[in-house]
């Protein structure tokens, strides 16, 4: 018996319909699914905490378990905003037995941190964490290469900063979101030897560290990290292929397109052929502004734009890239890369099927 | 003697910063000067008419006249709005003398309608009073081949409504700015035979009838149409090109390359080259949401998005796939393309250096 | 046996936390639930649908039977949209037998109307049923004086326009959410003899016909109109009262005294002591942006604000009027205010304990 | 020979609308223009550089000089922000000589920093500058006792802190306009004897120092500090007087109406009556939102909002009080108000006729 993973993308209407989901077979076998909901993405987006009501009533029901049971089973990674053309799905990551012989394929692997306090968040406690669930998550799934590592991790709110036990990293509940990311992406660095160290006096600050696999998303609804790790593994069956690269800015269009050879699809003169468009399965990026407030030179607006945020302006920006690459706009791109990818850029990674 | 066109990008620090203009030489042959100005693009953008008046406070300085003598004389464009990773900037059109020989190279032509009353905007009066405008333009500059046309055109707001004499096309405010740009747009295609005949009741309503070069930006600091017509003359010198393309979608990367190859650039394997982003003086497009709420299938949320309007979006991504063609930043994408294009793409022009 | 009205403010904290309302006695007497949640009120809060996802799945573990049978039973009104210093909260309406004798007391009687068929939505059969409803209601609630009258009432979707068997009020979904407030509004008008005879074409256009008491809301989830009427009557006990007044303005702090005092409160030199604002169970008020753009002469800039939607300002408006007048900021403040009070004024209603 | 102070409120019908200002006589004594504009007041609103370009070109052709030393000789304090209802209008301030016996009436005083390097911001040179400023302002106009000080401060862009010399104290553009407002609100304050001592790291951190009568209003045009100091002196003449108070929170409607009252205004039963509100000149106050994400207890979601800045949500909030108050929309409210009255709340001046 080998394992195999598989990969739906699965439209949604609104945030709370998950009549696509229910309409799958076998929900036992899901062990993560990351959603792209409409909210704006920021501290009051609540389509994501929607989102996983909705999911784990419906899966509850079908699986005839409580939706606590589902929650605790289930990795669910809501990212708020679908700015420009960015199209609402979810994607429905399963693992399941085969008897197949094995092909070096797609391989997934999950795991969770304990809770955090809240003034562990944007700290080396939350660094440490995560790097031990990102290698224990590998170990579990045989991963040989890491090509994405999903993290969803928690932020802090007014209510949490009042209840802390002790001084939190920041008081400014948005500037929590991206001290959280950024933690969390220093662990994912860590466990895979991207940087030999971490301080906490380096989170959100030394933009020079970073891992080129991390996607990480806070979330009001949480309070630990939950990892997914996509890599492929020569044990595990099936005709998927993940790939990945790093956008040095937010127009590499180059490098989407070398993940997307990487990934075994042909890019043509610039954008997929329909054949390799439909073979596309699904396309992870991370989107930030450039803290320099420039891209190749020229000004961009996004961090003194106090009507959008600038994780807003630039998800619209790389899913604009994104879809000219790939013909699509079911692509999840997620905002606020702190660590993740070098400064104003970000990683990107493809599963395609062979 | 034979005339030659050039056209200058200039950066912009805020809407009011018009330095670089200013370094310009020979502030008398400047005939248009289009602005991507970082405003919402909607009802209350004042950054439109900051940035126009202190263009006009500057040049009349410069010239030893007038603010209301520039503003007479040079078509000003500014279309708000730099959602995603666009950067503000201006495009400085002049025309000059020159003893060089014709090289069939860009020809500009601008002409001016009457003021409109309140009751005319959005209706047949403003698309015949721009149709003869857009020809005067034509002959003007014995221009063989139209491949952009800008027009700059007024909007309803509460006080106009209120002193309007007849009844208004639309009490809405903001509707009124799509109803001006579309007949605007109509009357572009009258002057070009794009369609045989218009009326009032086809203006906002009928998406089959459209101008593929037109390119039309409402602003609510002028009352009558401003247009200036880009194509080649056989008869014009210079080193400058522009060609066109029709966006089917605001995901259609392969148009906004054929625009590209058209005036003469190398697109490679997906982005411009260095070399060739450098010979690229101006891309110029419109972008809108699909009104079926759809992209190749995918729903959009464009239009359902009560935090930010539908053309900004529409901006945003469109931005970003022309970005990923060209390797800038520095474009004119201007939203509500109405009449423009089919629904959900629009025209896209391109100038570049031999 | 007589019967008693009981009103518990909740506070919430996000909204999916129904932990207040859990912590209530009693759910089975439950009849209606109004939440004003922390959304844009607009096209895409979400907001509203999460809370009521949330009450349901809660409510239906408590009651022992399923969230679609919790639906049936209690009105629930979601309100999005706390602008300004509104706070988000749920108001929960109850009603049971007492031994008591009666008081001359809040009264609240529920009924709703038949299923309508598409092309009734916006029209007179809308406005006809929602009067036969309201007069219902009162005669079961053995109402003396209706005070509030709140309707959730449903709108035309693109499916439902295809299933019409006749041309429905208008092809525009989101029109259509005023166009089905208006008409229930005016049908609570008709009830109440507040206007002599209505007809189609007046529906949406003639702001001079509207109710004082009526408060509606739209919704997608229902088909047939949701009629609450609050009132004060004689068969029923307890120590709460309930008064209304009509604000001609968004500033109109002197009707929303008047409403205060109606309710037995004393309003003093502005705003209510201490021991008279804890003793304020619940202020409802609609708020809408005046069409003229002006306030008392003053022109506001609601209507011509693409940034922030018309119905958010006004709602901020009204909150800190009403704030002023109260001294409290958990305030049921709705906007869309069709036919429900005089342009860019509104209804007020007060319940007080004695 | 006495001076005497006069006020002038004028309609503006958009930021660049400065007819109203060009139609007062003698414009050589004006010596300071307030004004509330339609943009968001943060970081890129642009609507108080275009008013400011708007009233300096205007002046220096009503003058004969240029526009430089209009800019130069007036104070221009535009504060960005009409939320709710507010209505955009200006603030002239004049001064002359007249023949009047002194009357104990209204006396302005003005005076400028130096300009700041942007490492300055924020710190202790800014505060030390802006006392100096308030004591010069303040000897010379023979201010007996100060009602209202409004301060223009500058604030940190991305090209800014690019260009300091040192490290500043925020590179967080929208963070910089709140220290820089704290920083000179302490300047006031220390100048006054309210604080006895600031430093560095109290600078908006410790909400216990503040001013009862700083107004500090941050903006991208200046780069030094403009100081206006408001009071009334024995040794003026004229029938204007001040009086302020200090609001506790954002729905302090008795702090309101005790301004009021000082100011010589019969505050009623709650609104103003049309005589005293016919006789009110200014009412200018500040509105932040409460740091304890609370209101008297109940929740607000200002802090929490990502679509809408918190001091947008607490203008509207505070407007719609001070509305209430006056039965006006043509107030003063400015946001943004560290160390400018306690966390939550913020002076408030009343300027009226006698």
């Amino acid at each position: 018996m080998t394992r195999i993973a598989s990969v739906q993308r699965v439209a949604m209407r609104h945030p709370g319909d998950v009549s696509g989901v229910a309409a799958l077979p076998d929900p036992r076998s899901i062990v993560a699914i990351l959603g792209k909901t409409e909210g704006n993405g920021c501290v009051n987006d609540f389509t994501r905490a929607f989102a996983v009501q909705a999911l784990c009533v419906m899966l509850a029901a079908r699986m005839g378990t409580t939706a606590d049971d589902v929650a605790a089973r289930i990795a669910m990674v809501m990212s708020g905003g679908t700015e420009g053309g960015l199209s609402p799905h979810f994607i429905v990551v399963s693992v399941s037995d085969t008897d197949a012989p094995p092909t070096g394929a797609l391989a997934i692997g999950t795991a969770f941190t304990r809770d955090f306090a809240p003034e562990e968040i944007g700290r080396m406690a939350q660094v440490e964490a995560t790097a031990f669930a990102v290698r224990e998550a590998m170990a579990q799934a045989m991963i040989d290469e890491v090509h994405y590592v999903q993290v969803k991790c928690p932020l802090l709110t007014s209510e949490r900063i009042a209840a802390a036990g002790a001084p939190v990293a920041t008081t400014d509940t948005y500037a929590s979101m991206g001290l959280s990311r950024g933690a969390s992406a220093l662990g994912v660095a860590l466990a895979l030897g991207e940087v030999a160290a971490v301080a906490d006096s380096a989170i959100g600050v030394d933009t020079s560290l970073y891992s080129s696999v991390a996607s990480c998303s806070a979330g009001v609804e949480l309070t630990r990290n939950e990892v997914v790790v996509f890599g492929n593994s020569a044990a595990w069956a099936g005709d998927l292929r993940i790939a990945h690269a790093v956008m040095q800015d937010g127009i590499d269009l180059p490098a989407i397109q070398a993940a997307l050879r990487g990934a075994g699809l042909d890019t043509g003169s610039g954008q997929l052929p329909p054949p390799d468009a439909a073979r596309l399965v699904a396309l992870l990026a991370k989107a930030e502004p450039s803290s320099t407030g420039r891209i190749r030179g020229n000004r961009h607006i996004m961090n003194d734009d106090s009507d959008i945020n600038a994780t807003r302006h630039a998800r619209a920006l790389v899913g604009g890239v994104a879809a000219a690459a790939t013909g699509r706009t079911d692509l999840f791109i997620s905002g606020g890369a702190e660590h993740q990818g070098p400064d104003g850029g970000g990683p990107v990674a493809v599963i395609a099927r062979r």
